[in-house]
């Protein structure tokens, strides 16, 4: 996965627009002839300001530019058009934007750097503060586990999880992520604003009884799987990821490399398989 | 609202746990006897390692220190709880978790600082690097726009928006939002894997075109509402904010104090509006 060829590849099988196309098994489907599935393109974006890297950021392909000026607002960075002097993008390198900026906005950027350079992140998530697209890639060994689990246990996740749920029923604002054991049975729960934050809740308790690699678990997550998760579930040890929405293109990828079974769209009698399909056992 | 009082009172306004009440107008309601609704709690957690400020992370209150073990998992400072020594809580500091890790711990650390200093965040929001608690209210003035739209026009932003998320119409991936005038026609969409990745690009392209103050229009997010996404729509100077979820109860309080207008469920014939209702005219 660090082989600099496997990760020319990765990079190269990803298409330049919004929406890739991905092979899926689609478990309890009407339409079994269908095996692509169109996925929501997530890549990582380098921002530069003045030739030096400010963040990076997880985004689908598309008004790059736009992104990075209203993301230099947000931060304070830029007031208007006005301390924007160019935006350049380099030929062949569409995951990068430089930013050059008027010296009025230089110097608050020198202020975020003073102010702020203790903290890599405001959101809990796995990618914090890589400087460098090229380091995206972590560093474990895939995941091994061959237990294998029946599709109708995949079917009750939802029901299973969402008796749980106590906060979403009272406001339909909080996430969940849950640790279920690969016998079905609800392990772990926690519910927060933010998915990652859910993910962290669950993995931090059993960092805390020493319990990993969790090996023998099923990650459930209420929302969207990003890449960002799925390397969360990696570094836990999780073998298997499931998702109530759809994956990202780039959580399908590292899943693929990182030898995790990623579902999505487990809602109902169907759901689809994006990777390493052999843990479940379709009958 | 950098007022020190008002501070205090904002914070002694929330409650400890994860949902919290709040005032609330419900529009197409066939019960109009509950002026209350349940949001979910959002409130930063100051992380610190060995006594020096690590992260700010918004996420709902519980299992805070489940949440900070997690993190540092995933931002690779700790491997496991064998890197952990203490974890402390200040009593009256709810929202401050520091963690005394090993020296080999405290050695990737500084190792990620020295790799990681000039970058702030990896996802687009409005408060990365934010060092203290106290530091969270920004700078500007609050909104005066004093427009009013009839009920009739929110009830068709779903429409009009979904009309133009193509991505979301292959994929069930991606998030929009969208920039429409207050006379309800749409001016702009973006979608993206993240929510408010999709906001900076619709705000970013009317910073580039010298756009701001967007005192005219209304932004329209196809998810959740968080402090974030109501901080972003502030520093544009846009008056009201509507989503086909929920909103946090920071992004209420910040809307209530920004002078601007949040709708939250706004789908079908009901939406509700959890501050400065008088934007809408409901007949």
């Amino acid at each position: 996965m660090t082989d600099a060829r496997d990760r020319d590849r990765l990079y190269s099988m990803m298409t330049a627009g919004v929406v890739r196309w991905v092979p899926v098994l689609q478990v309890g489907s009407d339409d079994p002839s269908a095996p692509m599935d169109a996925v929501a393109t997530e890549e990582p974006l380098q921002v530069q300001v003045d030739g030096k890297p400010f963040a990076v950021i997880m985004r689908t392909p598309g008004a790059d530019r736009e992104l990075s000026i209203g993301f230099l607002l947000a931060e304070r960075v830029i007031t208007s058009v006005a301390d924007v002097q160019e935006i350049r993008r380099e030929p062949g390198q569409r995951n990068l934007v430089d930013v050059s900026v008027t010296d009025a906005a230089t110097a608050r950027l020198e202020d975020l750097h003073r102010t702020r350079r203790q903290v890599t992140t405001n959101s809990s998530c796995g990618l914090c503060g890589r400087v460098t697209i090229e380091s995206l890639q972590v560093e474990a060994p895939p995941i091994r586990a061959d237990w294998v689990i029946p599709s109708s246990l995949v079917r009750q996740l939802p029901d299973t999880v969402r008796l749980a749920q106590v906060g979403f029923e009272q406001t339909g604002g909080l996430h969940a992520a849950a640790l279920v054991g690969r016998d079905g049975r609800l392990e772990l729960l926690a519910e927060d604003v933010g998915r990652h934050n859910a993910v962290d809740k669950v993995i931090g308790q059993m960092v805390l009884g020493d319990r990993l690699p969790l090996e023998h678990s099923i990650l459930f997550c209420s929302g969207r799987t990003s890449f960002e998760i799925v390397q969360k579930a990696f570094l836990a040890g999780i073998p298997l990821v499931a998702a109530v929405s759809a994956p990202s293109s780039l959580a399908i990828e590292l899943a693929s490399e990182a030898g995790i079974t990623l579902l999505g769209f487990v809602r109902g009698r169907r759901f689809n398989v994006y990777s390493h399909s052999w843990r479940v056992n379709v009958d």
